[in-house]
């Protein structure tokens, strides 16, 4: 299934105890559909703490006698509001919406109106002052490769292999007062999307020179980089596979 | 002073005893920041619970040091993230928002995705059923004039000289899966948008001719109309003066 959520008021995607997610949420729901028990659910990407998405994955084993489209109808109305499937499909046994996304793309919408959007206050990092573009475009030059992103995760980061392919880093301004920032990987890390996103508007307002990046990436090291943005701004959009479309995603803070 | 605000967790824009409004947010911030006691602050239209603006307009005598700049700047500050003012401009002795206003528009956001955008909640009707469009249209068309608007008002309204110009009555569907209904007139009463868009939306549906909206300006009867749409679509987008303008909206929901 493909998901679009407002992460606001959820602790992120991956179920913990006493606390409102996303999969908790989607697991529920399910079982209410299919016979009481919360259905175990796989998400392509673990989204953190008011991390929103327009297209997440999600894979689970049901048992049910609806079809896809039923299903579909009827997690709209038992989801809450702030969680919306956009599609349910029919998979082969064994796929693995987690093992076998081929790549993510993520945005991070940034608003540069002088006074800030009151509707933009969940969904974007609000940033007004002058920002060197050239300079942060010349960082994000720097970026795209396969590469070791050690100096750009968490350091509470358990993946072992901090290698990733980065086919996608850039900033787009657009008329209604808002930028985003846009990146796409084969996969990504803890923390890795607003590490990126912190250092390269660092690099915007003069603190770090564009090769700031190149020092990270070559020594590994965390300290180096810019602070993490908040969560607020980012949007998993997609997640490819080679033959199940992300489809499209909603109506969102993000424009078409 | 121009301000745009998320009405969501306000009782409207009119102060009321206990409870949060837009201008008693106002008038206390201004207060603050000129010696302590609130600014009596007059708005050009008064939004009711859960409506929004995209450039509301308003007035006050502000006994202050700062220049208009400063001003904005010290509103800013002070103001929650979900009020914020655009512009701040000196006028002349006597101006009245309210009074002098020449025009003002509405806009209303309906949200036509299938499953609904989650991060269109607070700002759109959702409706994904099929409209017949061309009905619509033609209910519209009807709409524009100098007219009595009794049948488009709520029965409450005090108000006794109902007559008002209408120039622009439009339904523009858009790429992102959205759509939104704009008003323009020099006035307007109160629930007339609201009740205008719940009538056109039950010709879309097929509920009513789209004849029915002649019916309802010549009999004047409110009860031969649509039900009320829901607030959080509605967005007061400007008000037109002479010699002042309203300021460009900010980045929205409603995009550029």
């Amino acid at each position: 299934m493909t998901l679009a959520y407002d992460g606001t008021r959820y602790a992120g995607w991956q179920v913990q105890p006493r606390r409102p997610t996303v999969q908790g949420n989607v697991q529920d729901a399910l079982g209410t559909l299919s016979g009481g028990t919360p259905v175990p659910v796989r998400g392509a990407g673990r989204t953190d703490a008011g991390v929103h998405a327009l297209g997440q994955v999600a894979d689970a084993e049901v048992r049910t006698r609806m079809d896809d489209a039923a299903l579909l109808h009827a997690l709209r109305a038992v989801l809450p509001f702030d969680v919306r499937p956009l599609a349910v499909e029919t998979v082969d046994d064994g796929f693995d919406a987690r093992r076998h996304a081929r790549g993510k793309s993520y945005e991070y919408l940034v608003d540069r109106s002088p006074a800030g959007s009151p509707f933009l206050e969940r969904y974007a990092l609000h940033l007004a002052r002058d920002l060197d573009v050239d300079a942060m475009r010349d960082a994000l030059a720097r970026l795209p490769g396969r590469r070791d992103w050690s100096g750009f995760t968490a350091a509470a980061c358990e993946i072992e292999d901090r290698v990733r392919s980065l086919t996608e880093a850039t900033w787009e301004e657009r008329g209604d007062g808002t930028a985003r920032f846009r990146f796409r990987a084969d996969g990504f890390l803890t923390y890795m999307v607003r590490n990126l996103v912190g250092t390269v508007l660092a690099v915007g307002t003069g603190r770090f020179a564009p090769g700031r990046v190149d020092e990270i990436l070559a020594r590994g090291d965390r300290t180096l980089a810019g602070p993490t943005a908040p969560p607020r701004g980012l949007f998993l959009r997609r997640v490819d596979y080679h033959d199940v479309d992300g489809g499209a995603p909603p109506a969102s803070p993000l424009g078409p």
